[in-house]
Order: structure tokens, then C-alpha cells, then sequence
């Protein structure tokens, strides 16, 4: 049977009207299972028009839904549904079901962006697995197939990666919404997704164009992170609960913020992070060249006080460092207090979030998951 | 001042309520001026979201800009229109333009479909001119860019091309399409999409495996062309008029099989076509070894009957062939009687459609220009 055949485990219905506003571990579980399970419905639902085309169609989306159903933290739809819990909606009422499935088509444009960031920056693996592309780069091989597997790989990932994109719109048109809240959210929607392909080709330019200033690298986290992971998500939560103005601008605000201080707790991950706990191999940010806001620090410091490590970073930054060279560029990073401006600024970011969330009319169950979320996506891990 | 920003030259509800669904050549340019319009105008409304987040973003989306712009025969919006057409609606109604809008927005699906076909197929050229993978490769090469700019290139191709199949649902909504109409075309909208990526991965795969049957070169001629070319246009054309089943189980019948007879005079044009007008070099579908029902008859008879021939085929196609071993393949499709076969498959096809359209009920000046269009797509070039 195939994955997408299935039935889901649980019903939506009974674990979206639980108590996941109220910032409870078990039932941030629950809303976990819940996304997953509408995803799961949803895959299954697709079933039919899929299987019509034949059989290698039905093996690819099933590893499509594998992929997405195998994990990721399920951030984005938790932002939508804590938007929507903190502006007013009602998680025990019957259209609890809809808003959970509009906030877990977001996971669906997320697998998109996934599938062909890994194609466009040739990784191998994701979330401990092969990539997308290397699952059938790896078919091709096994099966003797004729052509180049690397491509072959990377023409499916990216037909997959396509797919789940207009399975996202599918998904949200199909989420139940009432027509007018479909209507309002529209755009919010439309723009979100233009500024997260926008900020995944300024990522893709500024990386080769030799950018390498703090505003190019804040741009992006702005953009590919910010917006698209928690500003838009709130948003769009908020307007499904047809938000007035002013909590509408203190989310975005807060979003904003946490955003970006979110990946600038990432890219020192990337750059410091224990492989067993971010599951990408040490110093992975280095060996790929990723022009972080860690990176500009670095370089703007160094070449103010320290040529030398300015020399030393801009050769060694995106080739094939040796565990010898990444702990020197990490000790170029920290010695240069790289490290610990980019701290600060996620203090600062973090802090400034919280006071406007504090300031804002966010429902107080909301308030505090909202609170915890920031927090927890952006401090020091233990 | 970005193509994005331009005004439209001509209002699209000028040129729509025209004369577009009586077969006047005229009043037909008069259609495409008005798709393209339609298309400026939505680009132009994009403009704002692109610059805010810079000059790279609204570089490349200049480009993408002048690439939907720049050509195409507007296939699709044209079977849409003339679908609604035929289903009754009055091109000289204010609905006309929504209409209008909805159809042009196929385009932007078939601008994604290109721009990721081409990456994949790695074609250099694309309507005569450079492939937008290949523009961002040569703009990465000629500001001495860092990296690879091939890999650059195709990063950025992909990128639009994720952003064209965005604004095609964005396009579609903002078409000013009743509530109820924009409900019953969704699904029609949805399963299209559906298709056509499942059928460009019948053919990916089906190009790699070996699998030389006729059956299998058909279903991806009936899920990556026909289907998503003609029969899903008109079907969603017909649902915009609230059609009847009857016409769109007509329209439906009509549109798989003018659209496989499409397919297959496109076969035939790409091992025996003109370079001069097909825009292609000489037998390019041999070159890049494209499993077409031309292939698989001319191999099916060759096994049969001139096992030689067959070798010859199979050791010649999807190789580097020069003009000579082109010609010789040709020779080798003609003899074996594939060509022929495939003309008769054609003339099969083309004559079943028209008979099912005659007999529908589509309204008769739509019903001439649906027959004038079959025609057109599927005779041999005088």
C-alpha cells in the first residue's frame, strides 16, 4: 500500500481543538500529530488523480509524502495557528479544522523549498536522510537506468518540488476556510511566497556576487527566514480571525524580529553547532559559503584590526575545509567577537520582539506559547 | 524603467470584446494582444512586492518578465476562451475580461513548465533565444561572478520558474472570477496542474528506463500535452460558462485527442521540421533522445522486420549525432513506415475529434475556430 493511501491515525478535528494555545508541551504534541494527520488527508486525497498517470508517478509522490510527513519542527503552521488563537479564534470551535488545515499547507510550500534548495545547493542529505534528488539519482543507479543519475535525481526532485507548491494552494483553498476569510488572506498569502522565492535568489546572488556587507545578509534573513518562517505565518493567522490593524502590525513586527534572530541563531549553529544535534555535518555553513550575518561580522572586523584572518576567511569560506581549518575559522570567528555581536543582536531582536508581544492584544494563552516559541527559537542551545 | 512597470499598451477589455470567437485571423492577433496585455498588467501589479526587496529581485523578474512576454502562440488561453465561447459566454459581456484574465494565466503555468524543462533537458535556446537558465549563467560569467555559473544559472531559472507557477494561482484568483465560477474551475485547475508535472516525470522517467512502448510515449503525450494543452483549457473554458456535462464530456473527447495529434505532428516536426521554423536545430528530438510514438512505431517495426535498423536506432539516439547520422535515422523512420504510421494516427485522431465537436453543442462561431485550431495544430506544414 502506498503511503498516501492511507487513512490518517487520528482525526484532525480531535487533536486541532485541544488546548494548543495554552503553551502545554503534551499539546503542542498534539497539534504536531494534528498537521501531520491533515497532511496525511490531504496526500491521500490526491491518491486517485495520481494513481491515474501510473505507477512510477504514485512511487514519486509517495516519496514525496515521506518526505514531508517524516519530520521538521511544523514551525510555520504553529505560527499561523498561534496568529490565529492570539487574535481572537477559538480552537474548540468546529472551524478549528480549517484554520489547522490552511496553517498546515504551509508545511507544503516548505517542502518545496526544501526539495529545491537541496537541488540548488547540491546537498546529500536532509533531516538525516538522503535528499530528494539523491533518492532517485540512487533509483537510476540501482536500476541500471540509462543517462546521467545525478540529473535524472534532480529533474524528479525538481517536478516534486513543483508539485508541492500547487499542492499548497490546493490544500489552503480546500482547508474549509469560509470564503471571506479565503479572500482576505489571498494576499497575504501571494506575497508571502514572493518574498520567500525573492529571498532564496538573493540568498543564491549574493552568495556568488562576492556581497559580502551586513545589510546584503540581513536582507535575506529578512526575506527567505523571516517573513516566510513567523512574520507572514502570524499574519496570515491573524487575518483568518480578521484581526484589526493593530495586532496585526505588533505580529509583524514581533515576526520580524524573531525571524531574523532565529536564523542568526541558525547560522552560528551552522557555524558551531553540534552535527548530532543540528544533523548536518560540522561546520556545514563554512564548506557551503553561506553569506551569513556571522560571516560579515567577521569580515568587517577583520578587515578593520586582523588582515590576516580576513585572508584566511575569504579563501577558506565555501571549498572543501578540513576539520583542522574549520576549527581555525572558528576560532578567527570568535576571537574576532563575531560571535558575540551576532549574540547581541539576537538579544536585541529577542527583546524588542517580546515588548511588542508584551504590548499587544495578543489572547493571553497565545501570549505566552508566542513568548516561549520566541524564545526557544532563539536562545543558546544547552 | 523595469518591462514590469510599463502600462499596458491597450485596455484587455478593449481587444477581448472582440470578434475572437468568429475565426477572423484578425480579431485571433487581436486575442493574443489582449492575453499579453492581461499578462503586462498582472506583472505590473507585481512590482511593488519585487522592489522592496531589491535590484537583483526586479532583475530577474524583468527577465522572466520578457520571456512570458517575448512569444508563444498562447495555445492555451486560446482553447480556454474559445471553450467559454463555445459554452455561451458572450465575449462582448464586462465578464469577458475576468474571462480573459483566467485564461492568460495559463501562461504563467506554461512559463514554469519551460523554464524547468529547460533546466532539465539542458537546452541552450528557447524560442530562438538564450534559455533563462542560460541568461543568469552568462550574466554570472560576465560580471566575473564566483562559483559555477552553469549551477548559478539553473538556481535562478529554477527560482522564477517556482515564481511563475505562483503568480499563474495568483493571476487566476485576481481575474475577477465569480465566487461560484472560481469554485467550480478550482478543482478542473488543480487536477491540470496535477497532470502536467506527472507527465513531464512520465517522460523524464520513461527517457531514462528504456521503456520503448508506444503505450508509454502516448500516456506522456496524453498527461504532459493533451491534457494540460487542450482538454483542461477547454474544460475549464466550459466550466466558466457553467457548461452542461454533455459539452464538456465533448470538449474533454475533442481535446485528448486534438491535443495527442498535437504531440504527434510535434514529433514528427522534430526529426523531419524546418529549422527555420520550428526554431530548432535539425532533428534535435534524436539528439536528445526524446521517447516519442514516432520512435517507438519505427523501433516496434523494426525489431520485426530489420533488426539492423533497430541497432542503428538504438545506438544513434540521444547521442551527439552529426547531420549524416541524422539523415540516415530519418531514411530508417520513413522506411520502416513509422512516419506514415504516425500520420495515420493523426489523421485517426484528428478526424475523431472533429466529429465529436460537430455533433456537440458548442455555439457555432466558437465551433468553426475550434475546428480551424485542429486543424492548424495537427496538418503537415505546407
Amino acid at each position: 500500500m502506498s503511503i498516501a493511501s492511507q487513512t490518517p491515525r487520528t482525526s484532525a478535528r480531535d487533536a486541532a481543538t485541544g488546548t494548543v494555545g495554552h503553551g502545554v508541551a503534551h499539546s503542542h504534541g498534539r497539534f504536531i500529530t494534528a498537521v501531520e494527520d491533515a497532511l496525511r488527508e490531504f496526500f491521500a486525497g490526491q491518491h486517485r488523480t495520481v494513481a491515474a498517470l501510473g505507477s512510477h508517478y504514485v512511487e514519486a509522490v509517495d516519496e514525496l509524502t515521506g518526505f514531508v510527513l517524516r519530520g521538521g519542527k511544523r514551525i510555520r503552521p504553529t505560527f499561523a495557528w498561534n496568529g490565529w488563537i492570539g487574535a481572537g479564534g477559538d480552537s474548540r470551535a468546529d472551524y478549528a479544522d480549517a484554520v489547522l488545515k490552511a496553517s498546515a499547507a504551509l508545511e507544503l510550500i516548505q517542502a518545496c523549498a526544501l526539495v529545491h534548495d537541496d537541488i540548488m545547493d547540491s546537498s546529500p542529505t536532509r533531516r538525516g536522510s538522503p535528499a530528494v534528488h539523491e533518492v532517485f539519482a540512487g533509483m537510476h543507479r540501482r536500476r541500471g537506468w540509462s543517462g546521467n543519475a545525478a540529473k535524472h535525481g534532480e529533474s524528479i526532485a525538481l517536478l516534486l518540488g513543483d508539485l508541492a507548491l500547487c499542492w499548497a494552494d490546493d490544500m489552503l483553498r480546500d482547508a474549509g476556510l469560509k470564503t471571506e476569510d479565503y479572500k482576505r488572506i489571498s494576499p497575504i498569502w501571494s506575497a508571502m511566497r514572493t518574498e520567500v522565492i525573492g529571498g532564496q535568489l538573493l540568498d543564491a546572488t549574493t552568495c556568488v556576487s562576492g556581497d559580502e556587507s551586513i545589510d546584503a545578509a540581513i536582507a535575506v534573513d529578512r526575506y527567505k527566514t523571516a517573513a516566510y518562517t513567523v512574520e507572514r505565518p502570524l499574519h496570515l493567522g491573524a487575518a483568518l480571525a480578521a484581526a484589526d490593524g493593530r495586532l496585526i502590525y505588533s505580529y509583524r513586527r514581533f515576526g520580524a524580529d524573531i525571524g531574523i534572530a532565529f536564523q542568526l541563531r541558525d547560522d552560528i549553529l551552522g557555524v558551531f553547532g553540534d552535527p548530532a544535534v543540528t544533523g548536518k555535518p560540522v561546520g556545514d555553513d563554512l564548506r557551503e559559503g553561506k553569506r551569513t550575518v556571522l560571516l560579515a561580522e567577521a569580515l568587517r572586523r577583520a578587515d578593520a584590526v586582523w588582515p590576516r584572518a580576513a585572508r584566511l576567511i575569504r579563501d577558506g569560506i565555501g571549498t572543501e575545509l578540513n576539520a583542522a581549518d574549520i576549527e581555525r575559522l572558528r576560532g578567527a570567528f570568535t576571537e574576532l567577537g563575531a560571535v558575540a555581536r551576532v549574540e547581541a543582536r539576537i538579544d536585541r531582536l529577542t527583546t524588542r520582539a517580546i515588548e511588542v508581544l508584551d504590548a499587544s492584544d495578543t489572547a493571553p494563552p497565545a501570549k505566552d506559547r508566542l513568548r516561549k516559541l520566541a524564545y526557544s527559537a532563539t536562545r543558546r542551545p544547552m
